[in-house]
């Protein structure tokens, strides 16, 4: 596939081989392997705060939770809202994480941006053109994940939307596509990663998690999309999967979420992408 | 596959076998065949009185044109916006026609509701559940796409969203969905038409325009859509399709659709599923 | 999508516009409405007898069934192999129905060859060259069923593997192809059926027991591939599906079959499509 | 997913956790990472040795090259046959490697069997149960190329159909499946890597080349699949890429080759997956 002048934003050119977005100190799309963790959803004070606090001693500076939540049948858990995001607020304060969570609507937007610090559209957003103009608009990173059923062109597409608008800061994040094959939730699409970094300029993360939907297969998963050129992943982490309200069965234990960084921090030995203060055999606490 | 309970409120019951959703005359779910015609964009008040004039008097009840156009690329044409809603209310009042446009953006609601008279939303808003929560508030006819990787469940549910906010005229609209296959713009999966009949009270209309993406297949998938079943068709007309601002290959010359419901009216005949008011044989103008 | 020069023999051109193929009377790409019919499986003399016997009273003339089955199981059932041949030998002896089965391999082409009319390609044969190349220079027609993951462009570039060889009766078989959506068991592109008939001179039939594996949405698909253009129909049907060895929810009942040939009929009366010799509304036996 | 009952003899269990299949010194599925390395097609003898020279003063044990190919066009290179198989025993011979190549078809299964010392069954083949069959009677090892259709249940049961035959020596490859998005030639599924680590005891390798058809992205998917466990690769390599007669654009060039090997050197001594007897760093001649 050549360089095409479909996107001229979001394209690679000598001029701009590759943007930075800076968050809480972590450069994604550098040097630093950007490490995005928390549960699915926000669910209690509880929760929330045993997640954070267990992160937190990892030297994690990037926490996600959703406080809204789209859900496929009308009967589910549909996130705690407003209340969820102030449960985001006090973690943030108390443990100096920044945020990331989704906005489900653009007509939620006023009402989210003062809680977060990186604004997540999500998989089923990301052909939503009208929403995407206005994101153009807001000064603070923009986290635009792939459609299942989005080609690479559309995607760049979609983040050519953004930039149109004035917002230089979004991220890419490859979360699975839809295939024929049910074994996993969906299918990581591990090419996409080194395709996007010839393309465009943009950073590009990886969400092991909602690609294959199954824990025991997150860890490969991360390591592959790292070994693959990933700038970052994110990853869902709870104290308790088994009684989690949405996603349980993908979210690591937190001794997974342990190994996995120390095995993370070796691959950065090898391809010069490291967490960036990451306390690293540290206690299981 | 099983009636399930997981959309209670779609599901087809002995109590509840069929939906009719009623739209300037016609009865969508019953013996009529609803015919949906017109422009994919609306361009220009010429285009459009031509357009109109032409459909009205094959006797076409309710006329489609987009407003707001969701694009890919920022930089195709996004429609006339309220320029072009006010030509849609112009032709509706002159030629006895009800509107269907689609709205992109809940925050787009407000604007296009007095302009229409049954709101579509498109398949990449079909799991937007915060703006289908929504729009089981209003008081008008929805028209739900299915999403390009939707499962028949995953669109059913999508219904229910509607469903549970009280409005209970839903029409699901099969428009094709994403496959390996690239021949055509889609790839329309005409059993969704006889499973959905199985599974839900809901009527089911087929768009084999959006399916296909290409004129000289849209009457032989119309054929195969009322074949199976299908309530209706959506089908995109353009009085010079080789100008058209958007979707020109897949939209019917006025010749083919006099042909086309030619056609439909000797099937009407055998299925029981007649085109309402239909103008047979009458002269090309 | 434009002609192409990539596959000459298949290619449709105004001096070979279409390619009848004569198979017990019954000219399949012409005005006749093919409709072959059969169990999935050869199970037993009984089994194979009360069909034939029932289909042949329906003016039913090409009788399908498999002697060597393709299963993705080891522990399924694999056919009765050449005891199946014989059995079908003997109904075609005693019905004049003329038989058609499929080759799973090369090496059982010698053996089957004596006794089928037709030789059928499976869906998983579609992409064997090798076999496909040898099949050009036997003298009976090929029916090459669709590969689950083959585009119509490598569907005409397999056909044109026996072209080459000499072979000009192929019949080319719609069964479904892959996709994201499980409700059914593949997806009928319908659209292929249309898009076929522009593209080749050959005939197309299209197998809607295989499409959807579910017994109630075949009669449904059937109509809608013949209302799109289809040459004919190829149809599982059982005298006892419950207790078939393969593919029983497939299979048609008998009278669900004798409803659907009534309901062709009328299609033909509509599209001059018409099923030969059809006894209409004989008594059910 | 959970460990099924549907394939026992390729399940993984506690007495069989994981089968090695030694070929040439090397322990696939052990502790060494197997690279299989060659061109996609022999094409002459100057061109198979030029590669053979270069691969074995790389310390590459297996090397690759087709013989027959299968080719979607009847009109593409079909590959030097016999005079093929001739030239893959002399390089077998001068410089110690030992040699896969793909049988396109059973009726060839007699004719290569002395030239290779693993039989290769492509993608197209991995549904042919015949075949699969009279595979388990033979005794030398098989690789089984995932189908690109294939859930990897049916890939196992493939499996099952060599085992049951009592051949024990299967290897497994993951080379793409076919999915919406064609940026790529195929996706590969890099979750089916530590997938079939869970479910089964067979080793499993990668092919990048065919998986994206982009000799830029093959590194980073070498690297990808090796981290996510997989057993070894199987890459294609070629002295001259832009006169290839098949597959060029997914070829690697030499020194893209060797770079690629000191990286998965590093990679291995971060996992414990190492390449035996790797001449690192070595003079590119």
């Amino acid at each position: 596939m050549a360089l095409t002048n479909a996107y001229p934003l979001a394209k690679k050119t000598l001029e701009k081989p590759q943007t930075l977005v800076e968050v809480n100190g972590i450069k994604i799309g550098g040097n630093d392997l950007a490490i995005i963790a928390g549960p699915c959803a926000v669910e209690s004070e509880e929760q929330l705060y045993a997640i954070a606090n267990f992160l937190a001693n990892k030297g994690i500076k990037i926490m996600r939770g959703g406080a809204y939540k789209p859900r496929t049948s009308p009967y589910s858990f549909q996130g705690l809202m407003e209340d969820g995001l102030k449960l985001l607020r006090g973690v943030s304060q108390k443990y100096d994480m920044a945020i990331i969570t989704e906005v489900l609507d653009l007509s939620l937007l006023d009402t989210i941006y003062p809680y977060t610090d990186i604004i997540q559209i999500g998989a089923r957003n990301m052909k939503n053109y009208h929403f995407l103009k206005e994101l153009g608009k807001t000064d603070k990173p923009v986290m635009l994940k792939r459609g299942m059923d989005a080609t690479l062109e559309e995607w760049l597409l979609a983040a050519e939307y953004i930039l149109m608008g004035g917002n230089q800061q979004v991220i890419l994040c490859e979360r699975g596509i839809r295939t024929f094959d049910n074994t996993s939730r969906n299918t990581m699409d591990i090419a996409a990663i080194p395709l996007i970094k010839q393309l465009s300029h943009l950073p590009i993360i990886a969400d092991p998690s909602q690609a294959t939907g199954n824990r025991e297969i997150v860890g490969p998963l991360s390591l592959a999309a790292v070994a693959a050129g990933a700038d970052g992943l994110m990853i869902e982490v709870h104290n308790n999967p088994e009684k989690a309200l949405s996603d349980g069965p993908q979210s690591l234990r937190f001794e997974q979420f342990s190994d996995l960084l120390d095995k993370l921090n070796l691959l950065g030995n090898m391809n010069g992408k490291k967490i960036p203060e990451l306390h690293l055999k540290t206690q299981f606490n």
